[in-house]
């Protein structure tokens, strides 16, 4: 039985009293701005540089949490600390974005694509709404343009360069861009933001998505041609949950249950496919061929791949009613509970091995930060309060029935 | 007790039975030519690319035993044909290698350091000693100046660069150029090979090496500057013990006593520093100043950083006699062959979990291919035969008397 009220509960319970402080109370960096990227399981600081794209998550989370869930001046305080940084720092003179900065915010990295940038706008446009100061608003569409402009002229330099080297184009890409794009809407000219959308969508629905078997790839060539190779092949599973989660914000805005449906479908079919039978969890990546892997790290439990299931499953659940998401949401969700807390220190452990234990002694790395952590258990929070009000008081839905649980 | 002869004769069967059998029957590409690189714990194709340096090591390798251990045709036959492909297909018309090729040779990504070119050098000059065929020779000079140029040409760029966007340098490339050198010593003119060896033996002893504390450094920044970030700070546990070998060569050969107890130093120390007393065998990686780790993949298992670690111990030994060098052998020596032999199929596995079990369901990846197998295992059977043959007879070097044991 899923008891939707409860299950909020404690999905608000560990945002707030184990993952919210753990970045409150370690992650400022008070003497040089913006926020320490590497900190260890207990939150001790290791050094190291800052990563502009996981600074602008930290900035764009914090500031979301105060404009969604609750105005807390110290959320909006730590969100401004690092947005101070970045607009310093992060940004060159024409704002375009570079990927790496060190401890003063020296550049040590130029980007190699349009991930800083992405997120750094979202930052600034959670931040302007929650300011309603003007600054944040033109660096956001300044950089926003920009990104927009470069990612054109790079897809137009790849689809024309014949017999150069392979190029391949990564999923993260539109996705970052979607998300800013959602992220921006209130800031844009509606006919403008519709064609961003339907330009990002196309290449997410036309290009990386394999229409036959409607999976969702993570490497393809321009113009969404296969490559059959280990990356060709590969199906990223916390990236496909994550798109899954954005286009579902997608669809609850604009009441496309179509698209919804189809998501849903892939994220429960992605369900059968990752899920580690053997120590339970998810494991990282699926080979489309079912050839055998080549990545060292597919086996390894990764918190925010767990999260971003839950949450894409869980906001499904509200917009289709399959009855195919609580069942799956339980079963990852009895799992991570039962092995991602931390019982001894604030925050989550990050990764678990075979025999999940902790993978490392670090709780960020440049890999993963806050973002999804922090996204993840607030949206699953509010799509559980929400499923809780749809439905007829006094009933639950059973979980049970199914031959998966 | 070490026993010398028999220890010896383990590590030829676990190469002839086990190792060599693997790659011949498995890895040769008939109709396209050169090597399938990913292959399955069976040995099944994985279907991919070919990484130019993996293609040279293997040729390499097969020509090195030719030379070295037995003159088998069907050893040489394999080396010609990826030389064969790799002279048709890795280098551009001004004999720059590509990194990677697909299955048919065609470019799929350039160079961006000399490891490819290294390695493709080593193969031509090896299948020169093994034929006498000039064209090899002629190949291995061109590109062994080539690299060579370019190697400095970026090396005063980076100096030069101030302002600009950190360089990092990469302990694999002056490790590469090493063995390059020692393997072009026959077809170098002898003033000019020594030139080499020193300028080589200046950017590994002055610039990667932290003479304050003896620590050979996987990242250092140009001229040999420390950067304290999780990089700079590592020590690359499999990379340090490949240095080792390769220098411990340079000394046998010039007989340089005082470089090969310093070398066997590092490696005693960094034995104490990488064993994992868990599970055994060596880590991945140590953290200079002790900080936490922040990668993923630090506590796994490879077999090639074992056997690189018990390769140098022996040679080591050999020359210094040093009496801690048998004690850590013996250590690794019974822990790899405990895990790593597989019991079921040809070849060894690759890597192991915290359990000891397979990490990966293959065992050719591009990380790693038969290189640090085929050698550490001939090298090793070389050393240990050579001890016993220096060891008075009747006599074995007791182990067990060290708190290590």
């Amino acid at each position: 039985m899923l008891d939707f009220q409860k299950l909020s509960a404690d999905y608000q319970q560990a945002l707030l009293g184990q993952v919210v402080p753990f970045w409150l109370k370690h992650s400022l960096d008070a003497p040089y701005g913006g926020y320490f990227d590497l900190l260890s399981g207990k939150g001790e600081v290791i050094e190291g540089d800052k990563f502009v794209h996981l600074q602008a998550q930290q900035i764009w989370a914090f500031a979301w949490l105060y404009n969604t869930l609750d105005a807390q001046p110290a959320w909006l305080d730590h969100a401004r600390h690092g947005a101070t940084f970045l607009s310093q720092f992060a940004h060159d003179d024409r704002l375009n974005c570079y990927a790496i900065l060190d401890r003063r915010g020296r550049p040590v990295a130029p980007a190699s694509d349009v991930i800083p940038d992405s997120f750094t706008v979202m930052a600034y446009a959670q931040l302007h709404q929650a300011t309603a100061e003007d600054e944040w608003a033109m660096l956001a569409k300044q950089l926003f343009a920009n990104l927009l402009n470069r990612h054109e002229v790079d897809r137009e330099q790849q689809a024309q360069a014949v017999g150069d080297f392979r190029k391949l184009r990564y999923l993260n890409e539109p996705l970052a861009m979607l998300r800013a794009a959602l992220g921006m809407q209130p800031l844009l000219d509606e006919e403008f933001y519709k064609a961003t959308i339907e330009r990002i969508l196309h290449e997410l629905l036309r290009e990386f998505l394999d229409r036959r078997t409607d999976t969702l790839r993570e490497f393809i060539l321009p113009e969404g041609s296969f490559i059959n190779t280990p990356e060709g092949r590969r199906l990223n599973v916390g990236l496909t949950f994550q798109t899954a989660s954005a286009l579902l914000d997608l669809c609850a805005e604009s009441g496309n249950r179509k698209l919804a449906m189809q998501v849903v479908a892939w994220c429960l079919r992605l369900c059968e496919q990752a899920w580690d039978e053997a120590t339970g969890g998810l494991n990282q990546y699926v080979d489309m061929k079912n050839q055998p892997f080549i990545f060292p790290d597919w086996q390894q439990k990764w918190a925010w791949v767990q999260l971003e299931a839950i949450a894409a499953l869980m906001k499904g659940y509200f917009q289709t009613r399959h009855p195919d998401c609580p069942t799956w949401f339980k079963r990852i969700h009895d799992n991570t509970f039962a092995t991602f807390v931390d019982t001894r220190h604030l925050g989550w452990h990050l990764a678990l091995d075979q025999n999940n234990h902790p993978l490392l002694p670090a709780k960020a790395i440049p890999a993963v930060g806050c973002y999804s952590l922090i996204r993840c258990l607030a949206e699953t929070a509010q799509a559980l309060t929400r499923c809780g009000q749809l439905q007829p008081l006094g009933r639950h839905i059973r979980v049970g029935a199914s031959p998966l649980s």
